[in-house]
């Protein structure tokens, strides 16, 4: 078994959210970590027996990390790559990759410098559901793509936040979130290169000012458009449609229909926000931990409704099934649940780092995803297409 | 009871899907028709006991009529309605309007200088959920329309057509049949006037080369932004989210899957397609009269998924019930199933002619669905905005 010794630059939300991988996976190891809030190192120390320094650069500097996620706030991502490869160690960084295309230059430059994977990663286009979508189009026995439909009704902006993730100028909002996730999907399923977009952005709560919702049309070269829309002021939950299965593949209940509000409804102040955000994240006082052995997963993860409309079919990923519409019958092409949540993003790591596998996932293209992110705001600001690559 | 004495212009699909209304609704009395064909003539006399024309000119001179039902293919709405005004008949006019700008400014001109209410539809905008939806809104619980989805996967471009109906210049295609109903709808909802269009139309099937599919962002002028898809190539079917209640408000079955493009691929030639839609059509040989007591009236008649989404709340449309998702809770609002299909074009037809009140779907509210309808088309071609209006 091939394993990986991983360092983790950031105990946040972004951590939280891998760490029943990382503790359901027997290839990961942690053994190491680096976080500015004190009871997070605590927490990490308590759990893996490891170190968990205030700096990366000390983390950077253990010989015994081989790869380090970086899951530190997105505005942290270049500098953090740059101390990563510098010390020799494959990178994976969260989404949104960077804030900048010239943030992202650097990071692909700095880890091709130090011959280094780059993998961007979590984004929902690692989930299975999609991958498989993938291959089946790949097959050709369905011609060619020639439009894409996805949604996702969520409650995203109501979630507890930190200041900075409600500023757009810092990172914060749907687009760099949101849309990383949406757009990286449909440009994998479309299989051809973006050419332009029109999009809208909402900003619609005044409270939380920055990108809640947003749509857009995206066009590829090789003829195909796609819809991506997004309503993170939702009070409609589009997991209605993917079957009562959440975004991380858990069931979702009726009872907890507006919960995200309430909960938000009660908070005071911007300072007893983030307290609220810094409690429920690892190694604050209302963090939950994941079972060490029983990780839910009863689905896959997902990102919310899409249909891909080729010449001779409809596919449908689903978080238990691909739903297979075909000229003739339609077939539901069943998913076993997953071993391990986001099994799929230690494969493409651990494929990279011992068997030299080019990812998926590279900076390369996670640049492609930030670009039409970028060009989805400017769009919408400018009130005209903006052409990608251009 | 205030009644209605009905000309019908066009004994085609429009009739026959209008007709299960005209003959349960007891205000509405058929005394009087035309058609090119003999057959369909033939049939109307022997159902109605009154004459039925070749030309629409005799059917405008009866007396008897108050006003005539425009349901004669497309491009003749026009010469038509000029017809009818003329001979000083209320006009109800198929959608869509017309194929021109020109075309409508003249149908609202005749129709004017006759002193004669023009109203356009059956669209699906008269449907009691969308109604119902506005009054909600226009209460102003839920604040100001903010976004709105709305979305349709059918197998429209794979029921028998006529040439021409796969002849974008003719009218033919998605955005003159579907748009028109979908875009009606969204400006009915948003409650504000549309500034601009961004869309992209699929023309993927070279055996029907029209549009079979479309994309587009409209801009409305209070802020708000719309997203409108409709595939007509789908094998996909929506009305999966429309709890599997058709277009027509009636229960759809698994076992129809497929059922367009398996008729269709027995189809040996244009004329054979022809012929059939002929075939099913009044007066055809295989066309199935609807029952003269009971329509199928278990829902409302719809026109896909649709979802508003407002400051406070979301407002979801379906056929026997209307969703709103408020900030605390969620309600349904279950809609009365309806004494007779599309009786809300009779209410607005009679309560024009009889109550003198302006329609709410008369010309100058169609003309602006054309328009847009008209610059979807030239937005995808000239690959930019197009302004609405400018």
């Amino acid at each position: 078994m091939e394993t990986i010794r991983l360092g983790i630059a950031g105990l946040g939300r972004a951590f939280s959210l891998m760490l029943p991988t990382f503790i359901a996976d027997a290839r990961v190891k942690l053994v190491g970590a680096c976080d500015p809030r004190a009871t997070a190192r605590a927490q990490f120390e308590a759990d893996f027996d490891a170190p968990a320094f205030e700096d990366v650069g000390s983390l950077a500097r253990m010989p015994e990390v081989d790869a380090i996620y970086i899951a530190s706030p997105h505005q942290f991502h270049a500098a953090h790559t740059r101390i990563a490869a510098a010390h020799g160690k494959h990178v994976l960084v969260e989404k949104p990759m960077a804030l900048s295309l010239a943030e992202c230059d650097d990071m692909i430059d700095v880890c091709r410098s130090a011959n280094v994977h780059l993998i961007v990663g979590h984004c929902h286009s690692f989930d299975t559901p999609y991958l498989r979508t993938r291959e089946l189009i790949a097959s050709g026995a369905f011609g060619d793509v020639k439009m894409i439909q996805a949604l996702n009704y969520t409650d995203y902006l109501y979630r507890p936040r930190r200041p900075e993730e409600l500023n757009t100028q810092e990172g914060g909002g749907a687009v760099f979130s949101q849309a990383a996730h949406q757009v990286d999907i449909v440009r994998l399923l479309a299989g051809s290169r973006a050419t332009r977009i029109r999009a809208a952005v909402g900003n619609w709560d005044r409270a939380r000012p920055t990108e809640g919702a947003y749509t857009a049309t995206l066009w590829f070269e090789h003829g195909a458009f796609a819809t991506l829309s997004y309503n993170g002021y939702a009070h409609f939950d589009s997991d209605e449609w993917t079957g009562w299965i959440g975004e991380m593949g858990q069931a979702k209940h009726a009872d907890d229909y507006g919960q995200a509000r309430r909960k938000l409804a009660r908070v005071q102040s911007k300072d007893e926000e983030t307290r609220l955000k810094a409690a429920g994240t690892y190694g604050g006082e209302s963090y939950l931990a994941p079972s060490r052995t029983k990780p839910d997963t009863r689905a896959h993860q997902h990102f919310g409704p899409l249909i891909v409309s080729c010449e001779r079919g409809d596919l449908r990923p689903l978080p238990d099934a691909i739903f297979i519409y075909g000229d003739e019958r339609c077939e539901r092409h069943a998913l076993p649940a997953p071993r391990v949540p986001r099994v799929e993003v230690i494969d493409e790591l651990i494929a990279a780092v011992h068997g030299d596998i080019a990812p998926l996932h590279d900076g390369a293209w996670a640049r492609g995803t930030l670009e039409i992110c970028l060009a989805m705001l400017r769009s919408s600001h400018e009130q005209r297409d903006v052409v990608i690559g251009g």
